[in-house]
């Protein structure tokens, strides 16, 4: 089977030196590609975050990303150039990229410049709606105040961030016929909240499982995650390398009862 | 000799699963442990951020950090409780503390309900000075959103950042004794504008020696520096073991002179 894994997490640029960053190690990943690279048939591509466990084996192809334009790239190069049998998307994607980076006081005396005022009383011209728009237009037309590094002269900064598109969901529009499992992250949830967000995501992300774990219950290799599918099959996992089996088995399985049909 | 030297960077909690980061790797901090570590009557305390390169040498005792306040409680233990001949701080340490984060659409909303209009004409009833000290106030009075994990489903999110207190200041403060050793790292700037700002340092930091750089010129092993001294000396080097050499060499020599005294 041809098999693509993401695994690690992705970064997003503040400046030339400094970016935005989140705890994903790759391990989980790693585990997955460990399991399905036992079968020597199998081969996997390996896409991961800078700094993620890479596996080496050789049916294993790491291919290094650092922020989600990044992936959102290679993901699709990949997809369109080969057909996968899944593909396991464990990779915590950011949420946000970043839009721009300003000081407080930039904002402040830049917005004072646009205020209305009267000559006689001072008072504003504005309306409160007014007031309002001029600020949501204020924010995006604040630009980053050096381009390579971020003085260290203010007292408060500004990183504002815009949301990046769910890439999870460009990867059935690419190859409708591959099996996708998504990964959702939550922090300390209830079990039933686990598996309640996990058919959610089922549905608007289009996947075939969702494996849904809580940040809480994974310390060192111990590791609670249910995967939850969208025939309604619910498996629960203690370890990473449960986690990677009941994965494997259930791809195995899935896609052998697609070629009986 | 006593040696305390910082290396790597220094990271930023935005929430359980997200951080600041920069691409500081640790790379000179380590090359300049081993070239300390080769004299056996050294004894190395390596202070360095999570994912760093850590020199493995029986003379070398490695501490990781994570944030700037993990950085600065630890300094200051080393330097309450050993004397130090030189101290060489060439850890990216963050400028900036993430000191909370909302929405755009909560900030706004939040200070709508703020805003003083009059009944009849719905004109603003403030003056330009009380609209600006409300936005300030604003700003300060937001308060995080989730305290775990940041939801995804804002359009535009901010995080604002307050300054760090320079950590580099308060070492001379608890060893006024020590050789201190202090980095810049600048960005595609002028020989002579690196030797300049590096002064600045000396006198601000109350450093003996700074080593400034520039991003632009350093690749791979190849690194460029300048290291200025408060005796108005320059040194040049071209790599990391170059920087390494002259800064083991002048630490002895000035430790020698002092003994001498």
């Amino acid at each position: 089977m041809n098999i693509l894994i993401t695994a690690g997490g992705t970064k997003e640029k503040i400046d030339d030196v400094r970016y935005i960053a989140n705890h994903s190690t790759g391990k989980l990943g790693a585990a997955m590609a460990e399991a399905f690279a036992k079968d020597a048939e199998n081969s996997i591509v390996y896409l991961h975050g800078t700094g993620a466990i890479v596996p080496r084996r050789p049916n294993v192809f790491p291919i290094e990303i650092f922020s989600t334009e990044d992936l959102k790239n290679q993901l699709e190069n990949q997809l369109n150039n080969k057909q996968f049998t899944a593909v396991i998307h464990s990779m915590a994607v950011s949420d946000y990229t970043v839009s721009n980076t300003f000081s407080e006081s930039d904002f402040l005396s830049a917005f004072s410049e646009k205020i209305p005022i009267t000559q006689e009383t001072s008072q504003l011209l504005w309306t409160k709606d007014e007031l309002l728009a001029a600020l949501e237009k204020q924010f995006e037309a604040m630009a980053v105040q050096e381009k390579n590094k971020i003085s260290s002269n203010f007292d408060h900064l500004l990183i504002r961030l815009e949301k990046n598109p769910k890439i999870i969901q460009k990867i059935k529009l690419l190859q409708p016929e591959t099996i996708l499992v998504g990964f959702k992250l939550l922090v300390d949830t209830s079990e039933t909240n686990l598996v309640s967000v996990a058919r959610n995501l089922l549905e608007k992300n289009n996947c075939d499982y969702v494996l849904a774990n809580d940040l809480t219950t994974i310390k060192g290799d111990k590791h609670h995650g249910i995967l939850v599918g969208s025939d309604q099959s619910t498996q629960i996992a203690e370890t990473k390398q449960e986690i990677a089996e009941i994965i494997v088995n259930t791809i195995k399985d899935k896609s052998k009862t697609r070629e009986n049909k």
